[in-house]
């Protein structure tokens, strides 16, 4: 077949012309020319064995390949992971692409473990300030009316460390406790419209099956619109990190209060109190006092490529990209900074653009090979500026951990190394 | 801890009260009830071991759970698959929450089985009617500026056997050759551009590495503004089934048109009459002559819930979900028939409505025990309505078998047993 014989090819574009719209090297298109227009002479050679039984055929024209299969799976040749620690992992932010978080890595965080539950076997009891106590199973919670919506889920531990200066490496490891899912459930509202609320009931207490019985209360009326009870995501059961089999959403606010393998929900009259909202996720201010239920993740945005870690390898056309987000609704503008906060240029914005939900932002850069010092902040719906770390403190003081959605500082050196710094 | 000890419950809810927003049945209830009051007798005993070596705890809370993970997995409790030939495998819609279809069930039509590519080695040479005839890394396609869209694949075979009655059981043996998932790549303009598009151009053969070698030609115009060069599929990079390292879009067109595995980009003045563009993927029509080039997928709706092969338990709530698409647009209206279509009734969209893109749909439907037929039709943003199978062949006869977007209907019998039927 004649299409199948490949041209003569030839790379006489004048150098330095037009990028970004040409491709970035020379030298990258002639081995490009080269590996290809030998493939005839090198069609029955197989490369080494990478990660499996199966060989890598030099032309994979020239090999029939694998039979449809149940349950895909990846290349073995992509191999990003979670960062793990035993009760938290972190998503590799700088592998990800689009908005939606692959569920295998989605960042998790648990108090003693992710439980093994046999869904038909668990229950959610819903009582105290109700007219009728009730137990569902989850047969039951997937028959009322449900509802789907693509949210981001943020640990307000998140690059808590950054606290006392630049302490991590790459943006993983620093923010990597942030992940979107689309999540599907049945609104709070409904379960507890047919459990009769009683109208005393003013907080709500909920409660994991994990062996932390994780326990958090929150203010009904705040959570009323828009929680979930979720049962699934990204289209299939919810994953076993994220709560399996159900798991409450509470949209932008800490990850914490979203508890996971969801048993049971009491209403009551005030908060509960328990250790996570007491010794833990409280603020610590700089009178001594402490803020407590701070629920909402304020405005937060970070680059991602290129990020900490990573190293430029030439000069030219480099397109940042990043993620913002807000628990307060939509994002509306996202600025970069090439001078480490001097002057500020919009990005582009990847529709959607959802409410408490990861956006995607790209900036066009012509690295030109010189120092520079990266930074993004984002605005959300309600006006709410991005903050400099310097400004968290004066409010702040020192002594927090929780919520610190400061501004990230990437410096790029002479040599193309980005590395974590506070500009 | 007091909150843990659990109260007492009942069920004093009136029969047939305030449904659907009363729970499902009274049955349920007092089997959760009594499995949760008895759960401190029975939290040491284990239950058998289901598909792994870790026993499964009668209460989670009183064992630790597994520790992070560096890429998760599902749980051992979910089963829901691929049904698999060997050259393709179908999503199974039924099982499916929301909108986006989880990348490992993902339907896949190969020709010559799934090619396993090395990405450091895989080049696109983009020739033709180009200036600089140029191959490309997927290093460098992935320095270009890129882009992300949440769009369905739709195999213009799917439904295809239903033409001439209705053959199939389940909506994942009917309709399981469509999927939607977030893609990201770079745009088919900024790669023509850089090497720089003759005017002459007007057509573009686009070819897989597969050991089918697919090819397919389409006309320039008409996929400049929206084709993308794929390779994240959401938020990883695309799976092997979908072309992995680098696969053609064309959002709203038949899935054969989006060449996978993709290699080579000829730009010619012509179609290239490919053996899948003439003897394949072409529509017999009445009068003898065939139909060529109907790339677009038209409006399109299952209902997913209940469908095919399920059985419904008892009468009352049931909540109608199902999937609606176009690849002309967006979904502006979906429509639910319990009569065969004598009556409709509107049903409610799930936000975000994507042009090109599955649209989770929902009606709240109370099942009196009797014999329904139920249908679903939508219309897209052109005021295209999708039509009956008669309508359907009243125009292409019945030689036809690609491009099938008629109503499907399902019966339910009075036992609650649903089933295929042609109303």
């Amino acid at each position: 077949m004649s299409e199948q014989s490949l041209p003569m090819v030839a790379d006489d574009r004048p150098e330095g012309t037009s990028r970004p719209k040409d491709p970035p090297n020379r030298r990258a298109f002639l081995l490009g020319a080269s590996s290809l227009l030998g493939l005839t002479a090198a069609s029955l050679l197989l490369t080494p064995r990478i990660g499996s039984t199966q060989e890598v055929p030099v032309d994979p024209t020239k090999v029939p390949g694998a039979l449809a299969s149940e349950y895909g799976t990846r290349s073995r040749f992509e191999q990003s992971q979670r960062l793990t620690k035993p009760q938290r992992s972190r998503t590799p932010l700088q592998d990800l692409y689009g908005i939606i978080t692959p569920s295998a890595l989605h960042f998790e965080r648990h108090h003693n473990g992710v439980p093994l539950i046999d869904p038909s076997r668990h229950r959610l009891l819903v009582h105290g300030l109700v007219e009728h106590p009730m137990i569902f199973t989850m047969d039951e919670l997937k028959r009322f009316p449900a509802t789907s919506r693509i949210a981001f889920v943020e640990c307000s531990g998140n690059s808590g460390k950054e606290w006392k200066g630049p302490k991590g490496t790459t943006v993983q490891e620093i923010h990597g406790l942030t992940s979107t899912s689309e999540w599907t459930g049945v609104r709070l509202s409904t379960v507890l419209q047919a459990a009769h609320l009683n109208p005393q009931a003013t907080w709500m207490l909920a409660e994991g099956s994990d062996a932390a019985a994780m326990t958090r209360s929150v203010p009904l009326d705040r959570v009323m619109d828009e929680a979930l009870l979720c049962y699934a995501q990204n289209g299939e059961p919810i994953r076993p990190e994220q709560g399996y089999p159900l798991r409450l959403l509470l949209p932008g606010w800490e990850g914490n209060t979203c508890i996971k393998w969801l048993r049971r929900l009491k209403l009551v009259d005030s908060p509960m109190m328990t250790r996570e909202e007491t010794s833990k996720y409280t603020d610590l201010m700089p009178d001594g006092t402490a803020r407590q239920f701070t629920f909402d993740m304020e405005a937060k945005s970070v680059i991602t490529n290129p990020s900490g870690g990573q190293q430029l390898t030439e000069k030219g056309f480099t397109e940042i990209r990043g993620l913002a987000w807000s628990g307060r609704g939509v994002i509306t503008k996202v600025e970069v900074s090439l001078d480490g906060g001097k002057t500020w240029n919009a990005a582009e914005l990847q529709t959607p653009i959802l409410p408490k939900c990861h956006t995607r932002f790209r900036f066009a850069w012509e690295w030109n090979g010189q120092e520079a010092i990266l930074q993004s902040r984002c605005m959300d719906e309600t006006g709410y500026l991005q903050p400099t770390l310097k400004q968290l403190i004066n409010v702040r003081g020192t002594n927090s951990y929780y919520h610190n959605n400061a501004i990230q500082s990437w410096k790029i050196d002479k040599d193309g190394h980005v590395h974590n710094v506070q500009a």
